[in-house]
């Protein structure tokens, strides 16, 4: 089932949100008339969707992961992503650390680009020559963690900024427990 | 009216795609009842879709852009990009010059951004103080064409190469004909 | 008066904080009697404070800001920046251009640097030569509020992806006010 | 043999093509007699070449490579580089992930700047010290299939999003055998 | 006890200091009383402080650290963070080389980011796969060193150009000696 | 007239270069009789040229260039590109600023690209609104000037640091008159 | 008149300072009879002499820069860099904003490209076209001081963070008079 | 002894070079006596001066590599940088790749930087954990020598693109020769 939200937004089966709602800037009802020049339109046919976490669902995951840290007594940055590697939703708790921010981020960049946690990634990472490792913008410790739907991954929460990266991780997976 | 390719991508209508095949992730069969670690499960009813144009459908539009200038006697680079700014299609035509590639991205980011061409958007960015110029990504002449899809952006066209901007925005609606 | 959290943090007043719960490190109790390096030890006396909002407050303040876009039918990227200009809460909303998270972060950086609304700002910021827009990181653009305590900024909230520059100010403005 | 579009193109064999083609600026055929600045004119004999693949190659390649993966049921983003390392055809796969267009950049920048496979590389990038690796811009992960014409390295084919490296190998080879 | 100009600068506890000093902007103090647009204005309640040394004794304590490495014959870069990784001091000794900016910068990082002298820090990020070496801005070699108030990390000194980590780390305890 | 120096490197008209002298990797003669890994090999029919100056004219230019700088008592930073925006030449004259690497790269950038010297594009870049200088990479200062061969543009020269663009320019011509 | 710090540093005249000292690397004294690599030996005829201030006199006149700012009751950057546009002291004031750094960065790196006091360069940057702006690290707004020597330009101090540049100049000239 | 060039570029043994020739901005002989703001004057006491390569013999080390490596049928390019890091030549011999522009920078800054070739310094290097490789910039590939007068490093050379670093550094010692 799909939520209202998503319907509205993906504008493909519940209707249309205007060129102006999704872009900032405002086109009147009557521009079609106008010579004004207007977006080109494509077809349906020629569509389609990525899904990702609304951004309620993404912060109350954030949120729920941010309270498991404090409640373990630990500071750390929360970062969540959507399917395309773009930050929906950043939390830096009081007192993290300068580096906890690209940590988090980097985290799940690397549990949304290969579709598991990143401490189940890291076997793949080890050795004398060449491995994923050497992606940019991935980070392969522990407290990256992907969120699915339907088997199809949609995004993934990162923490950086426990003691270990097993914390990172645990407080990481309370916050993907709201989503169930 | 959604085509089978846009059903099998999304994964929440037509049912789901593997984790495997969305991220190069091999996960077998059995996985779930082992005790590897896994993506975190989330609800359809937190999920929006984000809907882009699918690979065919830009690919489509770019060739059309492309051979729409090099039948106009210019050298570009034609560039799609998709709802979050990133390329789906980069095509550097036969001798466009070294500026061509930003060029076009850029124009193609402003219009996915502001949801009309850049030609249209001129207007809103001259005077002596700040505008919308000053936001980083973006280009303001003329060459950039949203596509929207029921009333909804979708994604745009750049080019830059040609002579003038004009002509730039001819190519690019030219390719985002073949859309309709 | 001084509320319970900030006192924690500072450790200044309200006691110590141990090292490793600031870091992510765990140091043992006894460390200071093992051979172990650890953190040279500085006296009060050399220390400033430099105030920020706590990450509850600014994190309320997002999301006021957020649904007041949402309600007014707008798609926002919201950006709460510290003292130091460094990001402690940023939601995407539904369908934000991709160009919105870098509107808002540097609107807000603008207005924690220069201690006004960026709207009160633009006046200062035309001409036909060297202004303050030629300061890397700002954005003069409406949008952008700072947050005070006892006259003192200790951070600002940014809004872009409204259709206008006042309306992202209007946005920011309603979740400041939360702070109140 | 060189076929028509080289020699037009090369403007050194088949006759001069305006600066106003290369370059997008328009020079009236009788600009020599005015006073307007014009290029500075060198001798042929100082003239090297240096040779790519011409669009139309590239995309052939890199529509076969997006085929192959796409049949094989993966995602992936392919990229197709000149001899000078700039991106002629940049492909993302439907559903292919954040990481897919740095990865596939990388390799066929490998596979350009060594002339080998990245697979054939492998070996030469293991040990504890220095290697090839450190060098920027590379990636010594299978999946990057170098071209050469008469011995002659003219670009690369790069693949990145499959499970596996071998995987995106055997795509940019389809690709590549396209041009035989 | 807290000296008097952290009670200054905090602004929280031993009074206001006006936004025009914070932020270089001039606030008319009338301006309270005009429709000008003013910062927000949050609850003292609200708010966390982060404590950084205080420009002075980050001064001594770099001067000190700089005179330890002429009087042992090194030519050094010193480096002084605070906790939010900004730059409070930087004095490149003379000769020292062009690399000891960048190495004393992410020393201090790393130290003010993990809360231990680098030297410390070095059996962690040993091993074939990942480790906090992964994490951007870091720098695991020895001459980094936290400064902690209360058991607070507050800030972090690194030097980088003696001839060994050893000595680099000296050299800045040397430094953070004076500030007990 | 084609100069050996051409024909040997193009290997399209006169032979083969071996890969392992373009990339710097050696391949043994009867590799192809091996199981060894190798560049995909394409047809002459798909390639096209791209014309540069050889290192040898371009050095010379350059060299000219900053002797007649020299001459005039200026101190200047020469730049050279190819027609892929590449430096092939830099020469920093002693006593040169700090800012001149950049000036004369971008200058020499920009004329590759527009096919004119920055000097005669000048008049292009002025207005309130978006112009070509809004192009990363570029710089419309005097002192940019494009070198061309039977009207196809195959390099730039660009000079920074003299007291004015228009000695810039002159300098740049000097260098590019020892190319007729 | 040279003072004794100069000549050891420069070693062209007072005598040979060891490869050891100036790259932190330790050169054995022996190390001339053994086989392992050295550093090439060039002519004393071949070498050029870049003065810089040396970082005692740099850093008496931050300090003297700042001592005035916070007489002023402001709160600001001081940075002076060298004649090849490096850092050699950087001095961030209590409470001074994220901007001012770069700012002071900025208007240093301007000041000692040209040679003059940033406010007197400030009418060669006016217009609708292109300018010195233009040039990529630099910034027009007073506060930035060059520090000549027998009329050479050796360096340059900048100041941001003032509510005027005015100001900032007036504190950079403050530390400049220290050096008579 | 000091050559010519270098006294009149040093300035504070031969005399004084007039600020406009340094900077490139015209100051008119009687400006001392006008209003208009000039540089800060210190005294010769405060100043170091730090020597470097001048460009003649920088640019003939850098041709006589360049030759040596044609001679040896490479294809590489060049890189001579002076003390602080900044390139004084780079030459891009024909056919180069597009990876050896970075690795010949990198491999000289690693010199310049340590005082050794990089070949000697490769065993410094090794080891699972953090090592001098970490350092931004550094490349510990054969292929970067030093230069040295009077004991003291002035510059580096850097050679990429040969089969292998022994060969890079072969022809980086040829240039180097050339300075005796």
């Amino acid at each position: 089932m799909i939520n209202v939200r998503r319907r509205a937004t993906l504008g493909l089966i519940a209707g249309a949100v205007g060129v102006a709602a999704v872009t900032g800037v405002t086109v009147n009802a009557n521009a079609a008339e106008s010579a004004a020049p207007r977006a080109a339109v494509a077809s349906k046919g020629d569509v389609v969707a990525n899904p990702s976490l609304d951004i309620d669902a993404a912060l109350s995951a954030a949120e729920a992961t941010l309270k498991a840290a404090e409640k373990g007594g630990h500071r750390v940055t929360v970062v969540v992503l959507d399917r395309s590697g773009d930050v929906q939703v950043q939390l830096k708790g009081d007192g993290a650390g300068p580096q906890t921010a690209e940590s988090a981020t980097r985290k799940a960049f690397t549990a949304v680009s290969f579709g598991q946690p990143t401490s189940a990634l890291s076997a793949r990472v080890t050795g004398p020559g060449a491995t994923l490792r050497d992606i940019p913008g991935t980070l392969f410790l522990a407290g990256g963690v992907p969120v699915s739907v339907d088997g199809q991954v949609v995004g993934a929460i990162g923490v950086g900024g426990a003691p270990s990266g097993d914390l990172d991780e645990q407080y990481a997976n309370a916050g993907a427990n709201t989503l169930r």
